[in-house]
């Protein structure tokens, strides 16, 4: 992927982006006689509309593209776009404004571009590989604290479904920091990508490369590191291993501290 | 506390909860450079000046009574104005629109008044003891869902230096049901109340009364429990033992599992 290239793709991610949080504010901001049945049901319908969108688009454009759209997947490329049309839709069917839309476009299942969009503080988080990351035009940078300082931050995404289980691992470092879990993976990585957490961990499962494709780029762009739970590197275009999401700093020392707990609990 | 005196503590709760939101947001849009250590310092300027505001509000007009503002504590009476100026501070800190202002008015202990404010969203949820729970002007109610079902959703606030250690407890819950943590048990409580979320837990340590006493009155008024984490009725002008908050069809459920494995644990 040439320079050039790059930024052809990073502009076409970060305009579909716009669009698909200009849908994801409209739906959130509809009456809905605060009813989570019928939240639920909106979810579900604004999010198979952005899909819609963004697959139309990307074929429209890069035909020859492959897409992973969450739940539905086009054709065979060494070009993947992986898309999560809304992160945290929990968050999203209850009213809690902290969910985001994210792209990634993958060569050979390593994301090269990935853009995020928080369409409640109007923030677009970007990055194409080589050439930095950027919270609308600012550069930003991952942080350089350890567990036990008082500003660290983790944050651990959980789920009855999960494919490993993270329980034991928590208990030993919520002792050592604050511990949150906002329902988007994704949110909670741009927030590391520009230093406000310092660790965040995702005990994956099927689908979920989706969601952490573009954080791969925005991350480690910034300074920090991505990798699969056991430290290693792995492709974002299928199934993932989970992922630890850190300033990489504290990068090894949750590496050891994983590979003893998931051997002793999975 | 007749009826009228209830309205009017109401009224007078909701105004200042009004003023002190209109401090969160103006603070919380000033442009910091993204650097969140300038941020912290902002947060405590906002605390500090919003805790102020309510203080000499509260002492001009009812100087008899005593208030409770988390770090500042006023004469003794036996009414007692406990306020949480921002709840999730450390969110606030890291511009994730969760955070709330919390005000309760407790009559020997026990909350009569209580009003949140979520200036984000523009919601005001409040309560009078005996006189229903409202978001804004609309009624609200807990759900009745069970731990298991696919619409329960669980909150656990835990930071490490809280006095009871939720964690195991955690692992078997979070298999049940999805499991988040915002960084606000305030702004998560109001969820509750509107049947968002099944249940919550609050490992408690001291000075955290204020956290609990406002939604103790709006969770019961719309329909549910709040106890602390041994199911037992507590006062709220005091440090307080943790807190289970819940929609009242899981509570026990949640106090026998507690029982257990806080003894093995604590």
């Amino acid at each position: 992927m040439t320079e050039e290239e790059k930024i052809e793709y990073l502009e076409f991610a970060k305009k579909l982006s716009k669009e698909a949080g200009k849908i994801m504010l409209e739906y959130f901001n509809k009456d809905n006689d605060y009813n989570y049945k019928s939240d639920r049901t909106i979810v579900t319908e604004v999010d198979k509309k952005i899909n819609t969108l963004i697959i139309d688009e990307i074929r429209k454009k890069y035909p020859t593209h492959a897409i992973d759209g969450e739940e539905e997947k086009y054709g065979k490329s060494k070009y993947t776009w992986i898309c999560d049309p809304i992160d945290g839709t929990a968050m999203y069917a209850r009213k809690i404004p902290v969910s985001v839309f994210s792209l990634a476009l993958a060569e050979d299942g390593i994301p090269k571009i990935g853009v995020v969009y928080d369409p409640f503080m109007d923030n677009l988080y970007s990055a194409a590989i080589g050439m930095g990351a950027y919270q609308n035009n600012t550069p930003i940078h991952v942080n350089n604290y350890k567990m036990e300082d008082k500003e660290s931050l983790l944050l651990v995404d959980m789920w009855p479904t999960a494919e490993y289980n993270l329980y034991p691992t928590l208990e030993i470092l919520g002792k050592k920091c604050y511990t949150i879990s906002i329902g988007s993976i994704i949110r909670a990585g741009t927030s590391l990508a520009k230093g406000d957490f310092t660790l965040a961990l995702f005990p994956g499962t099927k689908d979920k490369n989706c969601d952490i494709a573009a954080l791969k780029v925005i991350i480690e762009e910034a300074g920090g590191k991505v990798t699969n739970l056991f430290g290693k590197e792995q492709r974002y275009d299928q199934p993932i291993h989970g992922a630890i999401l850190s300033n990489g700093l504290v990068h090894e020392e949750i590496v050891q501290l994983l590979k003893e707990k998931l051997e002793n609990n999975n």
